[in-house]
Parts: structure tokens; sequence; C-alpha cells
């Protein structure tokens, strides 16, 4: 297949700044305890731990949860390509949930497939950890818009 | 276009209570500040007040969290039509975010589109409310699994 | 549920002349045998016969040739809502089938969700059609972009 | 990340000759003008020359053919992992279309992300090439379902 993960080049060198700024703004993903544990350019992973508020009948992280953790992934991934003066939104996104997130903690890994100047398509994947190993626990396809010119403060 | 919403007939008399326990032993649905509003054959109603704990960086609820209500209100409409001895899970779901969740409150409004012994497809329809007028903000199509023979308890 | 189809005001009152003009230009609408049956304000109706070329492996129509015409039949709901001097691509689709495309013919009904500027959200069902019986088998979510000041023609 | 694309082991040595078989019976495959151009455990490529008929109103193939190709060469691939006495089926898929198909051909990518026992989980980009260069010009993202002891023929 042929590669298609171009490199990626930032539109503002300050987009880590700009992103951690934007997450910390953001009051849910505090309220869910997720934290951003890296931004790179057109890749961002945001990680949650396993805690009873956010499980689902059975006790593993709720899939609504999941697919709140991997937008925003995927969403902050798009986000470091693009310029510090607009914003940008979640148009949709489809989620596979494979296997129940189960473990000490997941990681949401989001990268941009193809960064268009309006429209950013993304990708995440999702991994449960247990006992330090991984395993893919669902996966995302993403749409997102730029808006110019809209700075986000 | 031909009416394809056919009257649904439960498997199971006692559907409204299931839902309800299984919706109480969501803790993610309580940590959100959710409730379960209304539980019909086929349908399914969940609110959430806005409140800061569930807000991005605009001061919106997140577009994850509109996901993870809708996602509920769509697979618990699922189960209002599986038999007492099944549990239901979520295959995948596509959520279109049209307009900010601007508000007092949003509800999801989930609803059975075809259900199948194995595969059940749903829709959500979600509407935030503003001084009691109701405006379309996002929309969710969803596949869920019915497990036979594993009731949820 | 609160009514969120509202009444839809086409930009162009001969919104049903251009999409039937743009519907004549796409070969393969003709390739695959598939009519425009109907188009009103933010509806599309296309059909198509059932006949062996459009088939696969079991007889039936492919899932991926029910998918082409909902996605023209959903995009075409767009498009009646558009300015003239405007034209429409699809972002995405979600597509969800259901039970197999058999009989006479299906028709994909298209409509419009919500009409934003730049972004219109579209639904189509699906319909398979034997001996003047409906049954739906599919349906799609869609994501329409406008192109302002790019007439198709 | 992770790795997450473990070594796939087919579960019938004789894949490749049900894919082809199999791909071979879909008339809408031949009548598109499609071929498969490669099989591998986990992996399809399905290949379709630009023609006249598959076009839609400004000459690139239609995005409505692009995802049949997409969800055929997704689905391939779930087949390839599949028992011998098995047949799959597509539950849905979401595409994005991200550039017009433009070029001489396009190629689809299809790969098995998770193959459950019941349930697999796929993926699929889709390369449009003009002078040897490959693009990316859209990426499905795709549900199968696994029908056991039922064989295709």
């Amino acid at each position: 297949m042929p590669a298609h993960r171009s490199a990626f080049y930032p539109a503002d060198a300050e987009f880590a700044d700009r992103v951690r700024a934007s997450f910390d703004r953001q009051k849910a993903m505090a309220h869910l305890g997720a934290s951003l544990a890296d931004v790179d350019a057109g890749r961002c992973v945001i990680q949650l731990p396993h805690h009873d508020a956010v499980t689902q009948q059975h006790g593993y992280i709720h899939g609504g949860v999941v697919g709140a953790i991997a937008d925003s992934a995927a969403g902050y991934a798009a986000m470091t390509l693009t310029p510090a003066d607009s914003s940008v939104l979640t148009v949709s996104y489809t989620l596979n949930l494979m296997a129940p997130a189960a473990g000490d903690h997941i990681e949401a890994h989001g990268e941009v497939v193809r960064a268009g100047r309006t429209l950013v398509v993304t990708r995440a994947d999702v991994f449960a950890y247990k006992d330090g190993q991984a395993s893919l626990c669902a996966t995302l396809q993403q749409t997102i818009m730029v808006l110019a010119n809209r700075p986000e403060r």
C-alpha cells in the first residue's frame, strides 16, 4: 500500500501550547479524569484511568466515554495542524467498539489522515492497558471543520 | 415514503424496569448528571442538564458527552425489545454534530429503526432546550448487538 | 419528540430542474440503471430496478450499489436547498445494511435533516419492493458540503 | 502507538481461492469494471480503471462507486480470515471522501483491524493513481458479520 501519512507541517509553531491550553479549558475532560499524554504534529494522545465514575453496567469504561476521549484525541490531532487564528469543531465521527475497555487505563491515539484547508479527516485507535499489555478496544473515523479567523481565545 | 417504523412488540413485558435498572448501574450516566426521562417500546429518552462539568472550551456541552448520551438513549431503545435473558452492547455509532449544545438541557431521543434477532439498528436525535424551545443539535445512527442467554444480571 | 423537520425553503425556485440536469450528467447512475423518481424541497427519491448487472454473489443488489444510490438520493435532497450558483459534494456517509435488497426494485428516499450554510446533514432510507410491498433494507446518514459560488455548470 | 495489527492466521488455507471465486460471482463488480488485484491474509486490493460509465457530473469516479469498491475490498479482507464453511455480510460502513477520484485508476486497499468470531472490523484506503503517483482520496471504516456454517456456495 502506498504510504499516505506524509509528514505533517504545522502552520503554527506553538501548536502544542495551543492544544494544551484548549484541553485545559474542556471541563468535561477534567470531570472524566482524562489527561493529555502527548501532542505532536498531526498526533495527540489522551489517557483516561479506569475509575468507577466512568463505568457502564458491567464495570468497564462506558462506550460513550471511550467515544468522547477518542473524539477529543482525534480533534486535537487535527488542531496541531491548523493556523493559530483558527479553531476546530467536530462535524461527525464513527466509533467502532471492539472489546470491553477493561484494565488500568485507556489511551486514545488520534492522528490526522488528511488535512484539507476546511475539512480534516482523522482517526483514533483506543487501547486498553492491563498489566502493561495494550489491546485495541475501539477505533474512530472523524471529520473536523476548521473555522478560519476564529481563534479559540 | 413508506411507513417503516412499524409498531414494536416487546419480547419482555418488564422491559421498562429492566432498562431502568440497567441505567441505574451505569455510573458514567450518574457522573455526567444524566437521567432516564422516558422509556417506551422501541424508544428511550435521556436528559442531561447543562452544567459546568460537562462543557468544552466554549461553554457548550462537549460533543463527546452529547455522543455518550445519544449512544445510551439509542442503546436502551434497542434493549426495550430484547428478551429478558439477553443483554445488548454497542457495535458502532456515527454521530453528526449540527449545532452547539447550548441552553438549559439536552434530550436524546433514541428509537429503533429495525430490530433483528442479533443486530438492532437505531437512531437518536439530540435536542438542545433553551427557554422551552427545542433545536436539533445532533443525530446518531447506531448498530447494537444482542447477546442471547446473557442476562445483564 | 419535538418536530425537527421544519418546512424547507429552497433558495432557488428552479431547484428541481437543476437536480435533474445534474443527475443526467452522472453517467454512473445511468450505468447502474438508476432513475430520478421524485424531487421536492429537501427530498429526493432514486429508483433502481433489480437486474443482474448490479447483483452480488447471492443475487441481491450489491450493498455498495445500495450505498451509491442512497448517497445520491441524500446528496440531491441537499442540493434542492442550495443556491443556484453553488454545488455540493459528499463529505462522508454511514450506511447500515439491514436486510437483503431483494425484490423487483429498490427506492432510496433522501431527506435533509439540517441545512447549514456550509454543511448539510441528510438521511436516506432504502426500501426493497416485492409484489408492491416495501421493506426497509438500508439506512444512511450523510454529510454534504456546499461550495458557494461554484455552480455545477 | 502500540502495534495493533498483529499477524493474521487464516482459518482456511484456501482463503484466496474462496475470495476470488466469490468476487467472480459479484456481477456488480464486473459491471463496474473492477478487478481483484491482490488477496493476502487480512488484506485485499481491488482496482477500478477510470472510464466514463462510472463517473459523476464532473467526470471523476462517482463517490458511491468509490464506496462500493472500498466496501468490497474491506469485506473480502475480512473473508480471508473466516472459516471455509462461513460467509460474510456487510453490517455497516462509513466512507469519507477526501479528494476527487481523479486519474487513470483507483485502488481500494482493505485490511482487517480486528477479527472477532462474529464481527470483524475493517478499514480501506482508496488511492487515485495519476501518472504513477498515488494520492489518498477516500477512507472507509466497516463492520462485517460472519455467518457460521453458511458457506457461500
